[in-house]
């Protein structure tokens, strides 16, 4: 019997079609392969292929744009979006428009090309969690800014233009359709009850149990109760927290080590799939200390259904995330 | 430069994003190819593998769920909600759910494996609108249900399970996010000015010209403002009208001419694209008829980037729209 779900946060409804319930071994597992390119720019040594770095961590005694790092932050080299000019809105019409002013960064995570955040240990992945946080901390300074997408897309699949592990942030003028959604949702929520939702949905599903997949003493793992994606799992700071950037630095280690976990249990059962990593925080000149609460986002691409769900806002979802959830709790990485 | 831009209705924005700018031979282009297949379920004369037919266009003498028809609709065999049984709404704690009550329709377009809409002529198609038109007013007389979803997958690529023409309709017993943003947008546009925002369009485009793709006496086909998708294409009734149902015969003709034209175009310029077709209407029972107006969408499926825009609702165009409608203007199918 197919379900209708709400989502708690935004109210989009989806449907948890079990009538077409798919088992593991129904999905065209599409494994992501990382190949040896020479000409790599991410690479250590081709440092004068990429713009000049923004930021880095670097080992004594090396200089900016040469060997010896473990993580460099450089400008896109293709940007959507520039940061120099000013921001010029300007009606036409009924219409609405800005020019393109914003900043769009690359944080290149490893020097070496065949390292993924399921295999750079744990204190590797902290380092790039920190790099989120120092860039957006000193974008936010920049008062055209309204919003910063931090996020991930791993494999050619999931929209990755290069092997070599990567994440991207974009410094926006506008506040994006999904983050305002959760926003107005939240809000809302904390209207009527005084209550975080998220904080809600963490204290009530650990009572139930049925969506968890692992914790650890900051941070907790679960499949949310209406999930629009197969085996779409939330990662979320267990005390209310609405800036991913304020995020304390013990809160960072434990992100690092149960994300490096619950990506190495997709490994494991879902194959290496390609996936989409997103971290949700509040909007940056908004107060939503009381309701908006930061979580990360990870999505497996394993299904290929795509324009009508995105065409509709309407989503078919063939695995229950009690399912989902079972599948990645058991398994260990 | 790149630019943002707000669709006047939703107030989603879009980067339209020029830096990135795609020529047409960037795209990867991703041929439909109809494969001859001698065990189609929706050929003439495969009556007996589907589901027994719900409504059909047959000659006289010929008999359900036999051959001699030129239009059938039948029960998706895998269908995402059950018509049977009654609708139940719970509560678990802080989440709601409600059991998979609902409709889930096929339209076989064409007795012949190789038809398309863009190949079958302007009366053939037309019996596919009346077809979409006559299953609405049926299913809407179950007060189960909120919204009919009506779209069409064409191609693998967009999510075609068969090469076979077909249509799909989905009554659900909620109404989808994206449609309830819509009505939300156009009702506060009423509320403000007691015009209908996609009149406004309309006029302003009209004169405006650079967005219009081809018109005739009762459609226009455009680009929109703010497309989420490169050739992304509107086709409105000039005339005022919030519910597709309602539409009368003669601008059903008037739709099937331009929608054939339209497919023909991207069939030239797109070399054959895999596409998603959605017809955006207002919900069964609630009153929209001043402020709401219906419209089909066409979108072809041209990029790969996918799961970023879903999970975050920022979408990046590399197309300009003024450039997709003068492409699509300047060639005729």
């Amino acid at each position: 019997m197919s379900e209708l779900r709400k989502d708690p946060v935004t109210g989009r409804w989806v449907i948890i079609s079990t009538e077409r319930s798919k088992r593991l071994s129904d999905f065209q597992l599409e494994s992501v392969a990382i190949t040896p390119d020479d000409g790599c720019p991410f690479c250590e040594g081709h440092e004068q292929m990429t713009p000049r770095e923004l930021l880095s961590r670097r080992r004594d005694g090396t200089h900016a744009d040469g060997p010896g790092w473990d993580l460099r932050v450089v400008p896109n080299q293709f940007p959507v979006l520039r940061v120099e000019g000013t921001l010029d809105r300007r009606g036409e019409g009924l219409f609405d428009r800005m020019n393109g002013i914003g900043a769009h960064e690359v944080v290149i995570e490893s020097p070496r090309h065949v390292d993924t955040l399921a295999t750079m240990g744990e204190s590797a992945v902290e380092q790039v969690l920190g790099a989120f946080r120092d860039r957006v901390q000193d974008l936010k300074r920049d008062r055209r800014f309204r919003y910063i997408v931090i996020f991930k897309n791993y494999g050619k699949g999931a929209g990755a233009s290069l092997d070599h592990s990567y994440s991207q942030l974009i410094a926006l003028p506008i506040v994006p359709r999904e983050v305002r959604d959760e926003m107005d949702g939240a809000r809302a929520h904390y209207a009527a009850k005084e209550r975080c939702v998220f904080c809600d949905i963490i204290a009530q599903d650990s009572q139930d149990g049925r969506r968890l997949i692992a914790e650890n003493a900051d941070m907790v793992a679960m499949s949310p109760y209406a999930p629009r994606f197969p085996f779409e799992t939330w990662i979320l700071p267990k005390r209310h927290q609405a800036l991913f950037e304020d995020t304390p630095r013990h809160e960072f280690a434990s992100l690092a080590r149960l994300l490096g976990d619950i990506l190495r249990r997709m490994n494991k059962t879902l194959r290496h799939p390609p996936y989409n990593l997103l971290i949700h925080t509040a909007p940056l000149a908004e107060p939503a200390g009381d309701f908006y609460h930061w979580h990360v986002e990870i999505i497996p691409k394993l299904t290929k259904v795509a324009g009508f769900e995105w065409a509709t806002g309407f989503y078919v979802n063939p695995t229950a995330p009690e399912e989902a959830a079972e599948v990645l709790r058991d398994s260990r990485g």
